[in-house]
């Protein structure tokens, strides 16, 4: 059965699972304690306003020269979770989304009965939103409400540059139009091109990121926005649950961000293992797309999906994203060894078909 | 600082903490076990579709006969995440809430701009709403869209029985309103006046329980909605992040389900520990309400909240719910000791004043 998303191991038998791309390096070991400890505290109320873990993400990018205060951070019960609530603050009634790109905006988009247009990227330049920049001007006008843009972007890996991101970001701020910029794969990027650092003066940015992909802790549910915007802020708040984040998440969380150098070497091993599975991929005759994130989409004409998964190996099967079709499949960026093995299995799959 | 709910350990130095109302048992053992293993789990994505705790909800209200299907649950970050959810997908413009009653209902008809006509509960009837039930159905007109009910209800403990339920029921769907009945609490009464029976007449009924109080677990977030009507089930799925539910809440609240010798337990060790804390309560002079609930609503001229909180002791000041007014004070009923411990250190500072 094949699912919206990746990931699904409840309903397959899976030894190895390309399909999520979370962090290789796997739960740090501060975190793992951090949620044993937080176990202790499961018969307490959360703090409903998550303040030390506020404070924690703040200090964070003070210390890397970029100004967020506690105020500026709401976090959420996942990236997910905030997604729907920035729907339900705004309530567009047209959005403007890349394709391919994540579900999710698609799903919380619906959720509200606004118009879609989809602005379809370019399979040439390895999908980057840039290469067609007039056309993407051109769709975002006065009528458009809110654009979402993950950078890096998922299912293709297409890291958008910082000079691309703010002109659009302006361009988006002379038609008020709101832009939810999804960071949630930039933390495995080594380039900075985090916008981050336009907050404080475009008023109609959001930024989204998540715990989930970079520390390894998907089963949690966690994930934060940042917006210099206080209507905005308090419009999304409204839309969130009392107590959105549970005890064990706002512990997690806390030990995250204070884990910078697993941040860093999280960087620099997807990079060389990036490079390692998609030479790999490339010789085996793939035509496989640039990539930034840690994960990579290619296109195969072989049925790579049931292939591998009778070998018990779950990909993402992506034909099912707008702007993609039959024969592109997306595999996360993993250890040495799994992505050693994957190529491995692949090639003794081409030699027999 | 006094807070809008109760539980706000987090701005108060406290030692006992009256002010929540999660079962005085704890959590049990099996629950400790399944979190302690769901860690394990941490680096998976959660089962988006939560199949394994839906079969086991189905299962256990099948087991007391009452005919739940997996198809009617859709479980939540806690009641509070579903009661955001009906308000994104019902979408009222006017609801009626019991007044005093628990703030959250308030919190979510805010967020989706709806008017609220407080219906008031009479004081001199422990605050029952079958006293006034012509008044109840007079305001529960045709332009009405939802109303919220908690059984028993919260801040004041009491219990509606099943023949006003239905009543009530009976009339708002001939009305066409919706009625949300929240049994958050209803685990920790003696009584059954449940309304998980009408689900299959009345299509208006939609039913919100937690696990959060009555297995001790608030900091781990876990609701659930049960209703038969596919339509609102459908709507509300489509306002919830695509996965709402931890890897941790899935597994704890499978246990917990299994848990039938402990819910058991608990209504009966509650009610012995309510009686004798209204007894108590009675005995120091103070005017007490009739509760079936795990707390009890009091009223005394004495400034009890801060007086106990300088003991260490967190009650919770009810003088903000809209019904109430500055002497109104609940307490949780907890273990023996501390109840005995409530009472006594009362009981000094009575003396005192």
């Amino acid at each position: 059965m094949k699912s919206i998303h990746g990931g699904d191991i409840y309903n397959n038998k899976v030894n190895m699972d390309f399909s999520v791309n979370i962090n290789p390096l796997g739960i740090p070991h501060s975190v793992k304690d951090a949620m044993s400890d937080a176990l202790s505290y499961a018969d307490r109320y959360p703090d409903m306003a998550c303040s030390g873990l506020k404070k924690a993400i703040s200090e964070y990018f003070t210390q890397q020269g970029c100004s967020i205060q506690s105020e500026d951070v709401i976090p959420g019960n996942g990236a997910s979770e905030l997604f729907m609530a920035i729907a339900h603050a705004i309530k567009p009634k047209k959005a403007v989304l890349p394709a391919p790109g994540f579900f999710g905006y698609e799903h919380v988009l619906r959720a509200v009965g606004c118009d879609i247009g989809y602005f379809l990227l370019d399979e040439q330049s390895d999908f980057s939103p840039a290469a067609r920049l007039d056309a993407l001007m051109d769709m975002l006008t006065d009528d458009t409400d809110i654009f979402f843009i993950a950078n890096p972007n998922n299912p293709t890996g297409y890291l958008a540059d910082s000079t691309f991101m703010k002109q659009i970001i302006g361009h988006c701020k002379e038609k008020h139009i709101y832009v939810v910029a999804d960071e949630c794969f930039i933390g495995f990027c080594e380039k900075n091109y985090s916008v981050l650092s336009l907050l404080c003066d475009y008023d109609n940015l959001i930024v989204v990121r998540a715990f989930t992909k970079l520390f390894a802790i998907p089963g949690v549910r966690l994930g934060y926005m940042l917006s210099k915007n206080d209507t905005i802020r308090q419009k999304v708040q409204r839309n969130l649950p009392e107590w959105n984040v549970s005890v064990l998440a706002q512990m997690a969380g806390e030990a995250c961000i204070r884990e910078s150098e697993y941040i860093k070497e999280t960087a620099s091993y997807v990079s060389r293992q990036r490079r390692l599975l998609s030479d790999g991929l490339k010789k085996l005759g793939f035509k496989v797309y640039k990539s930034d994130a840690d994960f990579i989409l290619f296109y195969s004409k072989l049925p790579l999906y049931d292939i591998l998964l009778n070998k018990g190996i779950l990909i993402r099967d992506c034909s099912n994203y707008v702007g993609l079709s039959e024969g592109y499949f997306r595999v996360a960026v993993k250890t040495f060894d799994e992505n050693v093995r994957l190529l491995k299995v692949i090639g003794e799959c081409i030699e027999k078909n």
